[in-house]
């Protein structure tokens, strides 16, 4: 079984954009062969897309044809991933299982959603089946009133506060503030988290990720093959997953996640470290309140103790483990299918030394990337490593 | 790398059934279950779901969580596969790469399709998503209607004629009326499938696939691991994939189809075989021109001449090639990420001698496995041996 290795990156600026999804695209694929100037479009033989619901959200189905045509790419293995918010991982995953058993050298990975494209009304109601229709969606659950649920339950039973959820979204936003792809580049204060619009309660619009379109490209290859591309490739270590039914009623602890740790906990064991390995972390950060009980799922601190972890500093750079540099979700905004994407890129440019300093981690030599999807039924976790393995 | 192996597999019944997209799942996994008695649910540590449109004919995303609940599983893997009409097919090449990587010990695949969920003519207007909204979907263009452009295109350049397609029907409903798990079970001589209304000129209803729910599930694993399942695995041999643009217009000959033709080659190439060693073929027969321009693609005649080799019976049981017995999309109806499954399961049942003696081809050794997506731009193909290779 051959090693994989995540050699190059680029992506599309992310907010609400005139660009329709064939543009950003083609942007996101511009600047991934931007950065990889030696690469022949030729080389690519296969081409992995994560996208959560192009059918509805932009009327296009069959993505990965799609986007082939517009890269001017003939890859001999194509398909599309899907895994709701965690499509754009998968497209990673499935690419890296294709090299590691020979059947590509070269991979392309796209991660693409447009959001903004249908009536508000209509993509509403998409986001609705992503739950079980017949048990959840119909009676309107969907991710804000499912992640209220989740937060206010978390303060009755942990004492998780409304100021520590606020300091995810300031420290999340402070971030994105250097991110020049990201869809919101403003800082907030707590009090102005706090006293945005509320959304669903407590969940203000800045507890919130946004509903937002954009693309990232990467390209994988071989361990061996990296060196022609990068000197500093991120080399993937691990991949691990855990389920706990589908329905919201069948997640065991609506405040501890349980399938989250059990995926970290595998990721962990898979890639033969604990979270105190991890140098840099790249969360799921639908909601504030997601953060919270991710850093305690993955280890980084005591159950419970989340909202103290962010309150001290302990998630930011320089803290214990940097989580979210690039912004997270509530910075960069959500483009279900890309947010993969944006995930491994920030860890590529962060072991290459490319990012602003401000959020640049010193010398990170492991990270993790995390999505869940739907009801936090589902969890995905990718370890990198700066070195192979 | 480890060598894969189809060692069970569980069909729904297909038609238009009152059964929901769940209960579609809950029937062909059961099936699936009842092949595999040896296996224990909690083994199952990888399951691939292929579905071309479940958010718009079922209103229903994150399909994987909703099947591994469905089927009581709790999957360290799981991802949905979507290339439209080839989606199933994808979910079991997906889950070999991760059995062949080592990531995956035991994966179960199920495609599904539930396409008489929503009212008739949005299921029509979903379909045309499957191409390019702006330039291919803006004109009206589906499926019926391009594939009788390549019909009149064919008979115009090859004098392919009306009565060897229906030739195709004839045989194709011929061996689904053996087929209890098919949409189609009834006999039509050649005059009745000529003389049927006409969707798309000079196609008739029964030169089209129909409109049909349904599911099918395998289980792969190992080849070492194999014999614990079956003493008569289907062993996959080899994937291969070909796309020329994406656009009709991009498709470089309307007649002939040639990324078919590439995908069957590199097919071939990478098994080690040619066209003369293949036994059984399921090809995919959307609509009857397909299934002659396949037969040339794929070399079992020169060019041109597929309506001839149907004709003259060499794609029946006892001629040069036994072509889609279970009854192919004709007989058994095209619930899309169903269809790659029903295809499988049709290989491994002959391969253990289990179909109905009309349509069992005798000692089969090499079995090839074909879809095609969108406007034939994309094609997929799966080699299968009756040994370990």
């Amino acid at each position: 079984v051959r090693k994989v290795a995540l050699v190059a990156g680029g992506l599309a600026k992310w907010g609400v954009r005139k660009a329709t999804w064939k543009e950003l695209v083609q942007e996101a694929g511009k600047a991934l062969f931007d950065d990889a100037p030696d690469l022949d479009r030729r080389e690519v033989d296969a081409l992995f897309v994560g996208a959560a619901q192009p059918e509805r959200f932009a009327f296009q189905a069959h993505a990965a044809p799609m986007v082939a045509e517009q890269l001017g790419l003939s890859p001999r293995t194509l398909m599309r991933t899907e895994m709701a918010c965690a499509s754009g991982q998968m497209a990673i995953k499935a690419a890296a299982m294709h090299i590691a058993a020979g059947l590509s050298d070269i991979a392309l990975v796209v991660g693409v959603e447009k959001m903004n494209a249908a009536p508000l009304a209509e993509g509403q109601t998409s986001m609705t089946c992503v739950l079980d229709r017949e048990w959840d969606g119909v009676h309107g659950g969907s991710a804000p009133p499912f992640f209220a649920m989740v937060a206010q339950r978390r303060m009755r039973d942990c004492g998780t506060t409304r100021e520590q959820m606020a300091a995810v979204s300031v420290k999340n936003h402070r971030f994105s503030s250097t991110n020049p792809y990201a869809h919101f580049q403003k800082l907030f204060t707590l009090e102005k988290v706090l006293s945005s619009p509320v959304v669903a309660p407590p969940l203000t619009l800045l507890d919130c990720s946004g509903i937002t379109d954009g693309a990232g490209a990467v390209l994988l290859t071989t361990a061996e093959m990296a060196g022609r591309f990068t000197d500093r490739p991120a080399h993937l270590w691990a991949y691990a997953q855990a389920v706990q039914g589908n329905n919201v009623a069948n997640l065991g602890d609506i405040t501890q996640w349980p399938p989250c740790a059990m995926a970290a906990r595998e990721a962990y064991r898979l890639a033969g470290i604990g979270p105190d390995d991890v140098d840099l972390a790249e969360l799921h950060d639908c909601f504030t309140i997601s953060e919270i009980i991710e850093y305690e799922a993955f280890g980084f601190c005591p159950k419970g103790e989340g909202g103290r972890f962010v309150e001290e500093g302990q998630s930011d750079v320089g803290g214990k483990v940097a989580v979210n540099t690039r912004g997270g979700l509530l910075g960069t905004g959500h483009p279900l299918g890309a947010t993969g994407l944006g995930q491994a890129i920030e860890v590529l440019w962060q072991f290459q030394s490319r990012v602003p300093a401000a959020r640049q981690v010193a010398d990170p030599e492991v990270a993790v990337s995390h999505n869940l999807s739907g009801a936090a039924n589902a969890h995905a976790v990718t370890v990198y490593g700066r070195d192979p393995r």
